[in-house]
């Protein structure tokens, strides 16, 4: 994830350097998690591991960190929630590849898991690393954690990929093809099957930091839920109009697809407007937070200023 | 799930009626995590509600029932990891059945859900009824029950069902298909694929009952550990020598897939003899907990005893 050099939201150097840290310290949290001498056969463990390890932005994770350390939580704590959301976004890309879903051949530049491997594999793939996004943040140790924090971490990570949020957005995305939608609809389908799990993210990280006041989540809730929304329609413009050469993939692939998206529905321009406005509520309902939102703020600016 | 009249196992009338009882109230306590207003899709609920209710023996339910309610603990209670494991289960079954995994049409006597709906669907049946057992899990209500010991339960489903236990059994499953395999390669199989997840629920009832010695969960684990492998045992040998009529569905299909079994690998005669073997060995470890293990061992009898 990267903006245009003199672009108006370009995020600090040091700001650059702290997400960079994150991303390079989640591959070390994944890459352990993803050891598994017991993966049942090896096959198993070199697709998880293929699907997992070496690429992608890694902005879910990237939002638990930051979220939780504005608020005061630790790093090593942190790398327990930040590893399962990661864990669980990279299942559901590997399952929406699959050839009855989106049937795609390349995932950031490679092959995708089904075609590296084969199609049985990558279900099971997907299946493991659901089970294993689960396992770990019910598992792996998170020093001065209580149950109950953790639970309430379940919960919001069980609820954020259900019916209600990524595998119901992906179900509302399957039925959509060739269809056309309202902006409404849209954006019902963008919150859950994109939103749901970053605002998840986010949540996970206040929660790791200790922060249970219903006043501070719902803020917290909100500015996830604004800037997921709006992380995903930017992705969406820059299928339009993005350079293949930042992006490390070709565009055109929602057209393609015959996929409704933000701006097949409501134009460019007004996609760019709606995904500015999201991360202006965004970043206003961080408000309450005052200096410890700033971190988070300037991320917000990024996700939509974005390249890549 | 039904013995032969006149079986040495035969359980008695108030067994048979008390299961009967876990299987109504269990379908009611499915059918109501399955009400799903915000499904996404109509599609993907109905597939959820199809590939779940009406059907099944319910044995994983059975099991948390039977272990919780004989340790103290109340049938309310119950209903939540009861319901948890099963949707764990009918998750397993759809993505088995799917074309890339074991190719089959009719599950239960009617289309599977990948002919009945599409693939897609059923890839995304099977997903979102993963989460759902763990939302349910981490969120229903149970009264009583400490964040500490819901954790714990959640941490043993997750275990389960990952690589260690039933999606790794699958993979190994997969890759078996066509070659042989030793006998306890067939055993390590089945206690994965089959094995964890009834281990799993013999744990959860009792995690529910409030049992956390390590003697007493250590027994049970055992307990499960053996009639899990005995009851893969016994439906490998139904599918060699049952009543097509009694079992609701043809017989010959591991042979028609050409998957290693425990009666193709070790031949029927010793098949039963280990079934059997492995159902005293779960039966023994019931002594430390005395008449409140009577039901359990009679569980176990009919597990192995079954023609259904």
């Amino acid at each position: 994830m990267s903006a245009l050099p003199g672009s108006p939201e370009l995020p600090t150097a040091a700001f650059t350097a702290r997400i960079q840290a994150f991303r390079e310290r989640i591959e070390g949290v994944l890459d352990r998690a993803l050891e598994l001498p017991d993966a049942g056969t090896s096959r198993l463990r070199e697709a998880m591991r293929y699907s997992v390890l070496g690429a992608g932005k890694r902005l879910r994770p990237t939002l638990v960190y930051l979220t939780g350390e504005s608020l005061g939580a630790a790093l090593t704590v942190l790398d327990v929630p930040a590893a399962a959301v990661e864990l669980i976004h990279v299942y559901s890309l590997v399952h929406d590849d699959l050839p009855a879903m989106d049937d795609d051949d390349l995932r950031r530049g490679r092959p995708t898991c089904h075609r590296a491997f084969d199609e049985g594999t990558a279900i099971l793939v997907g299946d493991a690393l659901q089970a294993l996004g689960f396992a770990v943040l019910s598992s792996e140790p998170m020093a001065g954690t209580a149950a109950a924090a953790r639970l309430e971490m379940l919960r919001v990570l069980a609820g954020a990929i259900g019916t209600r949020g990524m595998a119901g957005g992906q179900a509302v995305d399957l039925a959509a093809v060739g269809n056309r939608l309202s902006v409404s609809a849209v954006e019902d389908m963008h919150r859950r099957k994109t939103g749901a799990l970053i605002e998840c993210s986010v949540l996970l990280g206040a929660l790791a930091a200790g922060v249970s006041g219903a006043a501070e989540l719902g803020a917290l809730r909100r500015f996830g839920a604004e800037i997921g929304l709006a992380f995903q329609i930017q992705d969406d413009i820059l299928d339009v109009e993005g350079d293949p050469a930042l992006l490390g993939k070709s565009i055109g692939a929602d057209a393609a697809h015959a996929k409704p998206t933000y701006p097949s529905t409501a134009g460019l321009a007004a996609s760019r407007l709606r995904a500015a406005e999201l991360r202006d509520a965004a970043i206003a309902s961080l408000a309450p937070f005052g200096e410890r939102g700033a971190a988070l703020a300037q991320l917000a600016g990024l996700m939509v200023s974005r390249v890549s």
